[in-house]
């Protein structure tokens, strides 16, 4: 009788390999079984969805921490699992982990997120994934308590399997976890997003900032989770269809 | 009594500023009202829904064909779209548009559509918003029947609306327009994504291809509808959360 295989987790994100957070994230999933860590070789947040198709990748080997094997993607997190997928790993994962990002992915901001992104791919592509953010920006934040929720997740997931087509995004304040709630995606947006400036030439340029807006009136969204200290957990799709919409658009003739 | 101002469009697209769709847009948008051209400066395809954060943004005044005002950004186009809004236009715009973009945006390429983006960014800021993108990718295409579709859909929706949190998403076949159908996204993936090649220093690197593959069963869907020659149009959300799941999820305690 051969001896049943561990579960392979794909673990990606969007800060680089080297950032605290995947390790610390790497650190959970191999609890459960073999770790491949396949991620871009450098900071690559807010790059959305973003794919490489007119420059070729390459991939890097390197080893964290003595511990875990890797390879540094010289592209996005969407293109390190796509990668990582096709070309790099001899066998198929059995579930496909982003993250521990630096600073949360919930409301808006799940649509500019390369973490969500890559966990994202990896559910187009087949596989069970999740996303996993915390909301300390601090590159020494505690994430011990994030460490903890994903623990859960990735245990309920290796068990019961997700729907095709669905992600899990979990987010958690730094600290200890005082509890995963389920949440949706909260409406919200930024104001006053950019501050202008004029250079030693003369010249305007403009720096991204803004002010995070909640427009949600009821507390069940991700948001508002977090603000009240627990961890959220909000299923999402890549089908964009406004479904509710689209049988009373059929009826208009264009 | 003043005269009533006409309305504002605001034109972007992924191509860049030069590119023969925003030209061929911009026309069209130019029987409906006054025309705002602010996108990037230069190729920004398969961006997805990236934004700019760690470099600050440029923007320079230019003239299309001594007829449109515009200005050309240093980011990607979601950055163009908040950009203008925040900073570069004088009034509000009454419209969003994108496009017309060189290759089609149906399907799973929504999720990685710089086009799209553009179009969904104006949405959140609260504009009706439309991306437009024709099936072909020769920069001569012939556009006709997309501009024609851009027509009818720009009228109805300056007359009409969209529901708060819609995005338009209009794909065309270049030639003649057969007719304009609602679609949804189509459930489709990308296979054998990469080519992998050894340099002349013996290192491997790879470029992104792949086969395209429809996945879905019934017929309305987008890629289906350009398929059979006729225009798709698909109304799409940035509300990211699968609701058809969160009432089961939620029985389960984590």
């Amino acid at each position: 009788m051969t001896k049943p295989r561990k579960p392979l987790i794909l673990v990606c994100n969007d800060d680089g390999i080297f950032s605290q957070g995947i390790k610390a994230l790497a650190e959970i999933a191999d609890e459960f079984g073999d770790v491949a860590i396949i991620a871009p070789d450098r900071q690559q947040s807010a790059v959305g969805h973003a794919i490489t198709v007119s420059t070729p990748l390459r991939a890097r080997p390197f080893r964290i921490d003595g511990r875990f094997d890797g390879q540094a993607v010289s592209g996005t997190p969407a293109d390190s699992v796509k990668l990582a997928h096709n070309q790099l790993l001899d066998r198929k994962p059995d579930l496909v982990v982003s993250g521990i990002n630096h600073g949360s992915n919930a409301g808006i901001n799940i649509l500019y997120s390369g973490t969500v992104s890559a966990a994202t791919e990896g559910t187009i592509l087949g596989y069970p994934s999740i996303a996993v953010s915390c909301t300390d920006f601090d590159e020494d934040a505690d994430l011990s308590g994030c460490q903890d929720a994903a623990r859960k997740v990735i245990g309920y997931v290796l068990n019961h399997g997700l729907p095709r087509g669905v992600t899990l995004n979990l987010n958690a304040p730094s600290g200890p976890l005082k509890g995963i709630k389920w949440a949706r995606q909260a409406n919200s947006r930024y104001v006053e997003e950019f501050e202008g400036r004029v250079d030693p030439h003369n010249r305007n340029y403009y720096w991204m900032t803004g002010k995070f807006q909640l427009l949600d009136e009821d507390e069940k969204n991700d948001i508002s989770m977090l603000e009240k200290g627990y961890a959220s957990l909000t299923p999402i799709q890549y089908d964009l269809t406004a479904y509710s919409l689209l049988n009373d658009l059929r009826e208009i003739e264009l």
